[in-house]
């Protein structure tokens, strides 16, 4: 029997400690971090900054959830002891080598950019206290899946202030870099095979004759309903299966159907392609 | 766009109309029902009762919910305003004959055997004031699938009152008897497909260079974190799919491997086998 595949969990709420948080971009997801964090009572709302210069609307969506709103990069920097880079991949370099004289030892900065390795998000900033943070897209809605790497002179407790951030957001995992590729095919890419398997779940379930509606609402529910039994029962989702299927019923009528169909062969193809091109990409 | 596959919600708590409730067959499913109710308020603990004679064992799981433990079902249909029949599909017809005769036009009856057709129910039962359910195995962890059918003399003030019972442990739908076939393909039986594709997708990361116990972890939380995603934005799953699909990245590298694989197609047959085996076994 499978050992629960839990994370680490974040460090007890019982003795919160207060640091000052800022973001360099503030973007959907830096957004989605701090909505989490304030909502979640990780750090009050006024220990988190961010500079929307020459993106007003943004500074609303700050404002609207308490953060402070500076002017300058150079100020939330300035003001921060954990410093969120969550500006587009593309102009990481050019924010680090910008920043890079401002940057003292007591400051811990973390880049959520995707790709960007800690070599060179090191080698850029001149900053060797660097946590790297791979988060998906569900953080949105508060079940993100986010993978960390350390740098060379981030500490324990650096790792747990930022274990406690994405925990506002979902669950967090501790893993060495050269897991990242993979973790990209994985859980990066892994939401989109899911949308694609309840839209046919859906059009499976129109096939059979349901209307439309009632067939997406079950499909989407069914799947969050799975996840959920996995996630808080601890057992493997293969014992999770042979638990509901009865001799010769409909569920494994149905899963003879997806093995006919190299439905698993299929998935795991995915995931080493996505895998692959995430390698290709990070070399070019 | 497609508008969010939402059901019904429950009627709202503000006036909760405390009924008594009763269960002929402590079983598990039973068993979370009765705890989802009492949890989430829809009815006092005190308001549910049931018989768990030849299970002792049963009447320590419902004792500690604070539920009332009779010792006849005789005793249940006479101290119960709802009367679920949660004993197995074999011996329902058993069952409603020997409480047949205690059976008043006041008492609503709740069927949730899986494939026993209302026009049996009624039958067996002479009573026609009766709702058929189909609910799903994540009824445990709180989120089930449930779809619901009233029988010829169910009243609106009965649809609403199973629909608070059943939202205590995941989402319901009503619909016509005609598609309870098909639900049982899509929902009754889909747990188990996503058991696969998790596991799929945990074989999918170690393929690709993950230990087996992170890749497990991210694969769940991943599925939980897309279902998730589309309950709560109310998006079409292939309008989700589209936004996190960069131009030439990993994500559409994956999608391609699974169009290639035909994993949408073999979804679909998936779904319509169970149905069929649905069908073939209602008729036999």
């Amino acid at each position: 029997m499978a050992a629960p595949p839990q994370p680490v969990p974040a460090p007890a709420a019982a003795s919160p400690e207060v640091f000052r948080l800022g973001f360099i971009g503030p973007g959907n997801l830096a957004e989605s971090i701090a909505r989490g964090v304030a909502a979640s009572g990780v750090l009050p709302a006024t220990a988190i900054r961010t500079a929307p210069h020459r993106r007003p609307e943004r500074a609303e969506a700050f404002s609207s959830i308490g953060a402070h709103i500076l002017e300058t990069n150079a100020q939330v920097v300035d003001d921060s002891d954990v410093i969120v880079i969550s500006v587009k991949p593309q102009i990481v370099r050019q924010v680090l080598v910008e920043l890079k004289p401002l940057l003292s030892e007591e400051k811990l900065l973390v880049s959520i950019a995707a790709g960007i390795k800690m070599e060179d998000l090191q080698g850029w900033s001149g900053h060797r206290r660097f946590i790297r943070v791979m988060p998906n897209t569900p953080s949105a809605v508060g079940q993100a899946a986010s993978v960390m790497c350390l740098g060379e002179m981030a500490t324990e407790n650096d790792e747990n202030r930022v274990r406690s951030l994405f925990s506002a957001i979902g669950k967090v995992w501790t893993a060495e870099e050269k897991y990242f590729d993979a973790v990209t095919g994985l859980s990066g890419s892994g939401p989109a095979y899911i949308f694609l398997a309840i839209e046919a779940m859906a059009d499976g379930g129109v096939a059979a004759g349901l209307p439309r509606d009632l067939a997406l609402g079950l499909a989407s529910q069914t799947v969050l309903g799975a996840a959920t039994m996995v996630n808080k029962t601890g057992k493997h989702p293969g014992q999770l299966k042979d638990m509901v299927t009865s001799p010769a019923g409909t569920t494994i009528t149905g899963i003879q159907e997806l093995e006919k169909g190299a439905f698993r062969g299929t998935l795991i193809n995915a995931v080493v392609a996505a895998t692959k091109r995430c390698r290709e990409l990070s070399q070019s």
